[in-house]
């Protein structure tokens, strides 16, 4: 099947595959069955193995999965395997905390820069990072581009930030600014929001049904 | 329709609908089509129509809907005026990060303390948050509960300090730890985690689409 054809409920189900099997590969778990998989991530069986059938099906009857294989074909589909290079704008407190403790590494991306405005911060490394003056940043995108920024501006610059680093051939912003950026003038450029408003509106939600 | 037989599917799209009417109400926009308010979303008419019809169905044919009207049902439904309590436990640049820059207030919530081991942090207020040390956290909310703790500390102690607040009757976690809490352990409780590595995946997957 063309990837293409994949819904986007399935995609975004991808990362939580991958994220369980590996976590069944670091306990040492060799195989699992569809229905043991399910339950460990609040799915049901048929749902798994219609999700990985979307994908070719690499389940065997009677086997269940090979959880080794599996990961290494949710890694390769997700594309974690392309050594993506990735840039921060914005290395305030949020674009810190991402250089200090995610692991990007482990996620398929190398961070190479990170851009800011602050005296303070440009010329050092952060968490083995060099920082950059914003104002070299399509100097640096030319000599060195990068498959993605991350976009940690404050919410003010967001989008004329979107704006250039689109002009210079980035394949992919991950924005956490909660500004709506224009995807119509940036069609060449994949856009991932991280909204934390719509994740603590669905919490509060769930506690809005516990306290009448 | 009751609550409980909304599926999660339509829960997780409410925020977005919400911010979007916030948007247009914000614009001056006093009534919107299905199609119109779909469009602007990358949803279809339909789908919005019956997404809102799981609530009552707020509507008029002919008319469309009603912003300011549409965005308060959604509110009301989200429970963000219910004046929900917040304490974030870990004041590191994650946790300044929310205190300085998330609008917590125009989101339903009251930001009232946060907790860190930091004595360079406790005693201090952070964005106008007094910071306790977390060795306090038993005694202040007994005194003073909260509706959800944030969870921003650090991931080896994610588990335990989720088990603490549990016993001390929050109703919900915003887990920002990248760690699987036991949910089972704690039924009362509602977790809503926010995986960066699951929005950098995706991204990843489209990424990689571009490039052959």
């Amino acid at each position: 099947m063309k990837k293409d054809k994949i819904s986007s409920a399935v995609i975004r189900r991808l990362p939580r595959y991958y994220r369980h099997l590996d976590e069944l590969l670091r306990a040492g778990t060799v195989r699992i069955s569809s229905s043991l998989l399910a339950k460990s991530m609040g799915l049901t069986a048929s749902q798994i193995r219609q999700d990985l059938s979307c994908f070719g099906g690499f389940g065997q009857q009677g086997y269940g999965y090979n959880v080794e294989r599996l990961r290494a074909e949710v890694a390769d589909i997700l594309g974690m395997n392309r050594d993506h290079t990735m840039a921060i704008l914005g290395a305030g407190n949020l674009g810190r905390a991402l250089m200090e403790n995610f692991p990007f590494s482990s996620n398929g991306f190398r961070l190479v820069a990170a851009f800011d405005v602050d005296p303070n911060l440009v010329g050092r490394e952060l968490s083995g990072t060099p920082v950059y003056h914003v104002d070299t940043l399509e100097e640096y995108l030319k000599s060195s581009p990068v498959s993605v920024c991350v976009l940690t501006v404050p919410a003010g610059v967001a989008e004329p930030t979107a704006r250039r680093v689109a002009r210079c051939g980035v394949t992919g912003i991950w924005n956490f600014t909660n500004v709506e950026l224009p995807q119509q003038d940036m069609p060449n450029v994949q856009i991932e929001d991280v909204h934390f408003a719509d994740s603590l509106l669905t919490l509060s939600y769930m506690i809005s049904e516990e306290e009448p």
